[in-house]
């Protein structure tokens, strides 16, 4: 499949560096962008991440491919209307047959989305994914090069879109150099809560403590080495981004809450009874996890 | 003063680093170290962190600073020992006179460690300091150059030292590129309990929370975004160095421990009712961290 025109809808932090590493690769031979904050639309403009900012109907009329790349609440409703078009369409103006075009979504939850969308007659044209790529910046600026690199590319459910859209949007990712991984959609929102979502929350929990405890902001400053920064980076995180996220995953979000809990008590309950070889054992256990992350 | 050799006991990630750059940046002639554990005082020569390693007795008689850079529990007798040395030492050998040698530890706690040497006589010549800086790994393949640049360096109770004990200690860390700040030990306790040592217990819980929940190693490797990394990473550290932080900073541990809890009780709380806008508050609260770091 020739692509000619990719239609990024929402150019933020995914959006935008999507924008960024699909042109400059030559995935396609034009990325148009749709942005309903004006401030963003122009800082895209300024910044270049796109060819041209486009009214929403004419974005999907022009695109091969649109990307649906703004936070799930809005996501979910979105990709349904944008397949209704796909039923509807008419005149396609310069853009090819709207049989033929393919929407995918980069949400951090899959299973509401792809439970939205079953049914629909042009579901096979529809790719739900989940790059799992970011940073904790959010907005045009934030777009980077290069961001997906390496990185693993969940594709939902693969077998309730048609196999020569998963291969075209397998495609796009590849030119992202992602790795794509095939799950069930509840699959994903169970693994990504116990390993993504919840580090999330940590994060904010922890910022949270520091700022109520620690009343004294340079000496959140002076005493913060490398270490705290790194722990709490995830909780600049935007809320327009992880509100829908924890309340979509609600169920799998709390069971990991829970056992997290229980493993903070832990460590509580032995240093209160200053326990040495407990508090040792649950470090030696936690350090496990340098066997599976750099 | 001029500074003709400098032991470092422990030739670890702190240890090895400073060696690393008080020998380059000419700090002193001679850098010489001591090494308990024959694998790490063998590497530590391969990687020459170090002119020397010498035994024991010998760095304190040829040192003119002794910088204690192991686990806070071995390094409060330590120190107690060294002190002693210095009251009791005669003959010198090449060093300067014993009563010119000065000791500084680089502990992460400072209350006991004070506590400790407060009453003892030679009480002016050890300077307790805590630079703020670290990795999560250890030993001295972990060592680096620059890893103490632009980071602050808390100076415990100065005013138990003798002044131009503190003026020398204070041109060592400048060496080191670091900014010294003046603390009492016990608020320094407090201070890195709230800020530094809760992100080192959150990220303890967070590891053993995936390992638990998370049973399948592909997946946490596949879906570990850049945020769970980074998040995660303090886990890898050493036992050895958190226990005696840990129990030794027990009370002020346990302090922040609790309102982490809390913080998270109200997250899981906020998701289990789906209350969107209590979310949204607490997260949009957590934010804030983004005006103090960076």
């Amino acid at each position: 499949m020739t692509v000619k025109t990719v239609g990024i809808i929402g150019l933020g932090l995914i959006g935008g560096s999507m924008a960024l590493d699909l042109k400059r690769r030559g995935y396609a031979e034009r990325i148009v962008g749709v942005e309903q904050d004006p401030v963003h639309a122009a800082a895209a403009g300024t910044i270049g991440l796109v060819d041209a900012v486009l009214p929403y109907e004419q974005c999907l009329a022009e695109a091969d491919i649109v990307v649906v790349a703004i936070p799930v609440g809005a996501a979910v409703p979105l990709v349904t209307d944008i397949l209704n078009h796909f039923r509807d369409g008419a005149a396609s103006g310069d853009g090819i047959p709207w049989r033929d075009k393919i929407v995918i979504d980069v949400c951090s939850t899959k299973e509401m989305i792809c439970l939205e969308t079953r049914y629909h007659p042009c579901r096979g044209q529809f790719v739900s994914t989940h790059p799992m790529a970011g940073t904790e910046y959010s907005g045009p600026w934030a777009a980077m090069e290069g961001m997906f690199d390496g990185r693993a590319c969940i594709i939902a459910n693969a077998e309730e879109s048609d196999p020569k859209a998963v291969t075209a949007i397998e495609a796009l990712y590849d030119c992202l150099h992602m790795r794509p991984i095939r799950m069930d959609a509840a699959q994903h929102d169970i693994h990504t809560a116990y390993v993504s979502h919840i580090s999330h929350v940590t994060s904010f929990a922890l910022a949270l403590t520091v700022l109520d405890k620690e009343k004294d902001e340079k000496h959140i400053f002076d005493l913060a080495s490398g270490g705290f920064s790194s722990t709490v980076r995830l909780a600049k995180s935007s809320a327009d981004m992880w509100v829908p996220i924890l309340t979509q995953n609600r169920d799998n979000v709390l069971q990991v809450i829970d056992t997290y809990i229980e493993k903070m008590q832990a460590f509580r309950d032995a240093i209160a009874v200053v326990d040495a070889g407990k508090i040792r054992s649950l470090i030696e256990d936690a350090n496990h996890i340098k066997k599976i992350i750099r």
